[in-house]
């Protein structure tokens, strides 16, 4: 299943002591081939943890032969010692599977400005190569989890190959890539520079459209890795539909597993000057913490919406905007229009829709609410 | 005291009937010259109010003479009628005080999207006229109240002039004006372009630095208005100085007063390589509701301060950055110093220090933690 699904991937997930509680907290994710073509994308953060300083030169090549991933610790803000851990579990790696360290990812996640043990991490990566297997997707995708409750994992199955990825993440949730974790694999046939551009035109749709408490992270890595192994060559267009899919499903469960959210809100913008303005609109929207406060107690304040609009550079009249609350418009022409009363909010999904009447651009940007439980789980997530 | 403090001004406040409580809820402040003086900023917000929309009109001639402000209803997002609403209310005070329309600034405050009566405002508009007075600045205060706990007011006194003050706002605090409405008196001879220039000034070191929650209101007025009655004329920098102290006075029993708040965060950037710099790097931190949580928690949680750094556009080393929490530096060149243990979290003051390295600008933005309360109150506002 999920990462291992496609030909040509072993994967394992084990505990190997980096979480006091004895949960699995190390993964390991290996392209056996022929090919190893891969892709990555990584946060916009300027300030990033040493994996992604170090994953960073790893893929500009274009090759990838293994991703190796822990939880129960960033690894961020950590220094030169922190970049060298990094740099010795690569090593680590390399050493046990038989290649070059500078074809391993490395990922990491957990809390910031802790030093990770170097030495459990380096004995952890002798335990986990042990066990890999090409069953062993689910137990990598259990071994990434922070403070997710379920582990998140996707198969996309197409004639003769297929897609599989696993992702973590739960809080943390901005743009330019929502907080996480995530590694795709396919055995599809796909040179390194088509895989680059799949990638980033499927999380541009999907991750990047995840804006669940607008906090942008300094360990986002997304990387795709190609075995070829199936000897089947999609076009662009099918593999960029399939990458897409995984994508966006990979990132509504990553929504529905938000920490402490009763609701999930899919804020769509309609009739915009330009995609660019659709996502400025919804994601203005996502940031509102009054409107996220609102939708938590199942109030259809559209007046927040409105007010959030107002703040963007987008192109619109401000006396002619409409705005529906699942479906119910209860906003015509920047007025009162239905009577809010009618909209139930109780259901757990929640869709909002924005209609700028300017142009013929759209798209959805998906949050949750701000509810009493995420201020707990944030107030005291270190301590 | 307050706005009727500095000679040349009268003012009063009355429940007339918009609150549905009873309590206060109109607000006349009429200045009886022999200057008319005024300068004005509003919000920055595209989707304004119907009172914003008429008072943008009024300042232009830098005339102001009267400013009547209603509580219990924004008249925001209701159309032509509600614009008619705040024109009505101008007339009726202008046909009141014996001035023209054109001279009176409008300003409404409570929920978004609801149609004020008109009725009960014109009727409001003669009761609180009947009952102007040179002591009516603290009924003023309280009818412009909201969900304020506390009323506003400050009274600066120089030699021989001085000026004073009322505001209103709790929530929806964020830049480029603090939700809020200000208004500001002075009996000191200062023509209007002086006045506007040292508002501006004044307003963009205290209220555009205060960002409670991100959230930028769409009724924002800050407006002072110049008697002239003292006869004393003083100096651009005397004058200047006295309106910041007013402002940054008012804008921190804003912040004190927040909804839900029980910490206040005072955010300097120093050794920035711009002042935009220091703000820009500061508003990015107040606005992490991952960070304002955790200081809800009493967790001195620096790395996500460093992850907020990271979204902005500053000039900096990601490497090379120090952060201080209550004046213990937890962080030295982007790795963990102090120990975080350390330091003491449980009062309601809190003070965060970035050191950038990189200039010699520096700036202070304040913010509130994100609380339960927050939660609680914003959820259930309009129900």
């Amino acid at each position: 299943m999920s990462v291992t699904h496609p030909a040509g991937f072993v994967a394992a997930g084990a505990a190997v002591g980096i979480k006091s509680t004895g949960k699995k907290d190390l993964a390991l994710v290996v392209n056996q081939g022929p090919r190893h073509d891969s892709a990555s994308v990584f946060t916009a953060n300027r300030c990033k943890a040493n994996p992604v300083l170090w994953s960073e030169q790893v893929v500009k090549d274009g090759v990838v032969k293994a991703v190796v991933l822990n939880s129960g610790g960033a690894n961020c803000y950590t220094g030169p010692e922190g970049f060298q851990t990094t740099h010795a579990v690569a090593e680590k790696v390399a050493d046990a599977v038989g290649i070059g360290a500078v074809d391993v990812v490395v990922c990491s996640t957990g809390l910031i400005g802790l030093t990770n043990d170097r030495q459990l991490l380096l004995d952890g990566v002798g335990a986990v190569h042990a066990r890999l297997s090409p069953d062993g997707g689910p137990d990598a995708a259990e071994a990434i989890m922070t403070t997710d409750s379920v582990a998140k994992q996707v198969v996309v199955q197409r004639d003769g190959w297929s897609i599989g990825g696993m992702a973590k993440g739960a809080g943390m949730l901005a743009p330019q890539l929502a907080t996480m974790l995530v590694v795709l694999t396919t055995d599809a046939v796909v040179p390194a520079p088509q895989l680059d551009t799949a990638l980033r035109a499927s999380t541009r749709v999907s991750f990047d459209r995840l804006d669940s408490d607008g906090c942008m992270s300094t360990n986002d890595t997304v990387t795709v890795l190609a075995s070829g192994a199936s000897g089947v060559t999609p076009t662009a267009e099918e593999f960029t539909a399939a990458l897409s899919e995984a994508c966006t499903d990979l990132a509504r469960q990553l929504l529905a597993d938000a920490e402490g959210a009763s609701h999930e809100i899919a804020i769509t913008t309609i009739n915009a000057a330009s995609e660019d303005d659709a996502v400025e609109v919804g994601r203005s929207v996502a940031r509102s913490n009054l409107f996220k406060a609102a939708v938590f107690g199942n109030d259809p304040n559209w007046g927040r919406v409105l007010a959030s609009i107002g703040t963007t550079s987008a192109a619109f009249d401000p006396a002619d905007l409409d705005v529906a609350m699942n479906d119910v418009w209860v906003c015509r022409q920047s007025t009162p229009a239905a009577d809010p009363t009618t909209v139930d909010l109780t259901p757990r999904h929640v869709t909002v829709t924005i209609d700028l009447k300017v142009g013929a651009a759209s798209a959805t940007v998906w949050t949750n609410d701000l509810t009493h439980a995420y201020v707990h789980e944030n107030s005291a997530y270190s301590s």
